[in-house]
């Protein structure tokens, strides 16, 4: 039988997993592993600037392909990417965190090693992990190939991060190469598919409107493509929530904006609230982007889809896939649809006509405009996130923002990561000023290897989320001010970056026809009111601060 | 009786903790605890542009004021503050960890928040940090006063991290005003004191030659003036490791250089470890700084004061604070120790002549020339902390490294957090490139608060200190490409540094010149060759790649 190491069997296992590059920043317990992977032809190494940023971009990464992997070296590389790890948790991203280990010896003996407590215990970081990933493993050259599988397997089926302790000397041990391919088995229940088809046919039967609400984990299932098609097949309303817009097609008739509860714009919350029955798939209600729970869905008239598990009424189904529910709810709704009226509605128009000097209303304006098919648009969970929920996303876009674990300057490298995914589709990230600043220095390795997204940092000189939460003129919400245009040139030798400073509207879509001609790195710094917010978040933080000074 | 909100109660104790600064980031979750900062008159409120760096600014304004507090917000804010927060607790620092949580309410109904892994448990974040806290508490109106003593004095005592939840609605809440001031009493017991002075004395008595061993813990225990009380009345040989370099008066007669076991320059390992008898005061022997544990201290003839419990020869006393145990060791040295031999040695002086060209050499002689006293030198884990391990310290200098959590880019921000601590005194800078990437958003901040550091920035395209371990060559260890010297008006609109990019060792000597004559921050680029390190790093690096690859 051929034999290959640990860490090669690894990087085979991987790619078989569908991910094609390992991102993360080195140190002296993963270097022998790296110099695997720098071997590897088929997964190309990452190297970012720090090690949440890294975090932050496997998790940008997998969005796009649907897993990915991080290497950290022990103690100080993975604590520091924890963060980004757990963003992943919360929000289903099967991300493999791989940890650089001291050799098994020095943990056996418990040596006083850099980067370890200094108390002999090398199992703190490991129980840390625990809270933030569904899986973890210690590797030996013993359980490696079986681990290893292990905890791919977990992290594919459950969606979430694993972590993989890897010790100098098992990253180069030997063990047999995989006879057999790795394959993700989902156990579904006939019996449970006809039970839930007959329930769903109850409530669908006598329907005179049925509408679609969809968000996120429906795109972690992979079931874009199959709620398109249920939507050809069967016209309705329907509307996403913020976390999973891009998930429906918004081009598509029948489209009625982001569902935010009381906090939605024009129509939308009546269409969706009103209809008879109403279809959710893969929803999760969320503090941020219901403005506090202000959702009024009657479970009784509710068909929810969820990840392994559905519900029709009041009625509970188990051991059933997205994948199935959906199937047996487009067989039922095709043979229903047909009575039901076609959808005439529309999302709410962005609000007022854009004025001369730049607000947040001109500037998401001008964005709907500059939005090409297929771009992927990062929204960092500020200004940005709130004000892009209104945006009509065009075909075949990828929406990623971050709302339940909201985590600021994710965005950023996460664009990195969604950009070495699909070097083919533009990105087009919009990051506050605050939140860049978390994250800044993955823009250098973005020039470093030559890519071309579209950065737009809304300025509004500090943490204008905040300002509307709470402390609207305290100087906690102030940040340093930055020349944002210098930064591209100041973290690249070899820039070929275009950068701009814009105050008014009309350089904003100048600006923008530049960008649509040309084919480089192009940052966009807006110039905003500090106390300017998107009509969503206004009403969203107004509902948190409510809560936090209950 | 004077009631006040449990926030301000926290920023009263912290006050008379030592602590004047409280570093961290905004987030909802504690601005309503901020609003009470901003108010006071006796905590400063210092915003950093992330997390991690303010848990390393925490870090080094503790290493210069004895203690430190760090603000943070719930789940995103916390995790990004980890790393920083474990290199407290390997390396004995008191920084009080206060994360403001959502409402007690939210978190007994285990609501959807975001911040939270959405499934309703909000403990996993508090369970994350026990591994790298010493005491964590959940505040309540109810026990908040008795928690914050507990946790600030448990802080104090052990010199290391402890972990305060504080819920919106409770940093609000009131509590009646402390009606004793915070004491840190100690423990000693008169008869391990008297034990111990009876031991010391039988291997002292007949001594012809006593050195001295100084390291980190000594100067976390406050005792850098007393060691030098001690030198000053007991002439001897002595020196530190790296991780202690500054506790012991550089500038004094007797001083042998930094010991680093086998990795020693010129005659340290020799005198000291031929010593007849060999006093230690709070050293570890970590693995970087002693090449792999080649130190070759003979226990029979050594007395080994440490924090709370000392050694002389193979008995080992306990209830025995450091303070107590030098003072007892002193009267008993002076007894005897006009007979010892007066110290007639010199550490080893820096290698070979300055070349023209740029070379670790060259920089480290010129180094030693610009150093001041009273400087507060930071030198991050790579060629700097190594190359800054052979110089002499000028009088009152204090060093900060950080060699046994050796997290790289820790030093960039550590250096405002000192520089915030000690206004009046000079802080100089010593990073590699590639570490300070990993935190650059910190000079942003120095900039913004009209703080003037000296930067060096030692630039040899990527981590130099992985290629002495492993990989030479690999791609891994190379970097983005910065224009340094840009950064400064990067990220400041009203910037007025000063920066250079130096490529021979005369403009060096002209610049270090130009920066003593001036009052700016000065950021300069050294450009060193890629491959080139410093004699300690070298020594050490061929232990721990065998190691690795064992």
């Amino acid at each position: 039988m051929p034999r290959l190491t640990v860490g090669e069997y690894l990087l085979s296992r991987l790619q078989e997993a569908g991910i094609g590059h390992l991102f993360g920043v080195p140190g002296d317990y993963n270097l022998q592993f790296l110099d695997k992977v720098i071997n590897s032809a088929e997964i190309g190494w990452v190297g970012c600037a720090n090690e949440l940023n890294a975090a932050y971009a496997a998790d940008g990464y997998a969005r796009c392909r649907g897993a990915a992997a991080l290497l950290t070296t022990f103690g100080v590389g993975e604590l520091s990417a924890l963060n980004g790890v757990a963003g992943s948790y919360a929000e289903y991203l099967p991300v493999i965190h791989i940890v650089g280990a001291p050799s098994s010896a020095a943990a056996l003996e418990g040596l006083l090693l850099h980067h370890t407590l200094g108390d002999g215990d090398y199992q703190h970081f490991l129980r840390m992990s625990r809270e933030v990933t569904v899986a973890q493993s210690v590797l030996t050259p013993e359980n490696a190939a079986e681990e290893i599988d292990r905890l791919l397997l977990t992290a594919l089926k459950t969606r979430r991060p694993v972590y993989l302790y890897l010790a100098t000397d098992v990253a180069m041990a030997e063990v047999a190469a995989p006879k057999e391919k790795l394959i993700v088995e989902r156990s579904s229940d006939p019996a449970q598919i006809a039970a839930f088809t007959a329930a769903a046919e109850q409530l669908l039967a006598h329907a005179g409107s049925v509408v679609l609400l969809a968000d996120f984990l429906a795109d972690r299932a992979g079931q874009k493509q199959a709620l398109e098609q249920f939507l050809a097949d069967v016209p309705m309303p329907f509307a996403t929530l913020l976390m999973g817009k891009g998930v429906l097609p918004e081009q598509r008739n029948g489209f009625v904006g982001t569902y935010a509860g009381a906090a939605s714009a024009g129509d939308t919350q009546h269409i969706i609230e009103q209809s008879e029955v109403i279809i959710t798939v893969g929803v999760l209600y969320t503090d941020t982007i219901t403005a506090g729970f202000t959702q009024n869905i009657d479970p009784g008239k509710t068909i929810a889809i969820g990840l392994n598990s559905s519900r029709a009424g009041d009625k509970t189904f188990t051991h059933l896939p997205m994948a199935e529910a959906i199937k047996a709810l487009r067989s039922v709704a095709i043979r229903y649809g047909a009575s039901w009226p076609a959808p005439v509605v529309a999302p709410p128009p962005l609000q007022e006509k854009p004025s001369d000097t730049l607000t947040q209303n001109s500037f998401w304006q001008a964005m709907q405009d500059f939005l090409r098919p297929g771009d992927i648009i990062l929204a960092d969970q500020g200004t940005a996130a709130f004000g892009a929920a209104a945006l009509r996303l065009p075909q075949d876009a990828t929406f990623i923002s971050q709302p339940l674990w909201g985590s600021i300057g994710y965005t950023l490298p996460a664009a990195y990561g969604a950009q070495i995914a699909c070097p083919d589709r533009r990105v087009v990230l919009l990051s506050g000023d605050g939140s860049a600043q978390l994250t800044i220095q993955e823009l250098g390795s973005m020039l470093r290897d030559g890519l071309k997204p579209v950065i737009f940092i809304l300025n509004n000189a500090g943490y204008t989320v905040e300002r509307a939460i709470h402390g609207e003129h305290q100087r906690y919400n102030d940040i340093a001010a930055w020349n944002w245009t210098q930064l591209p040139q100041a973290m690249s030798t070899e820039c070929s970056a275009q950068s701009w400073r814009i105050h008014e509207t009309a350089q904003l879509t100048e600006v923008m026809k530049v960008i649509q001609r040309t084919q480089r790195l192009s940052l966009v710094e807006v110039i905003l009111p500090p106390l300017d917010v998107p009509p969503l978040l206004k009403a969203v933080t107004a509902a948190l601060n409510q809560r936090n000074s209950a």
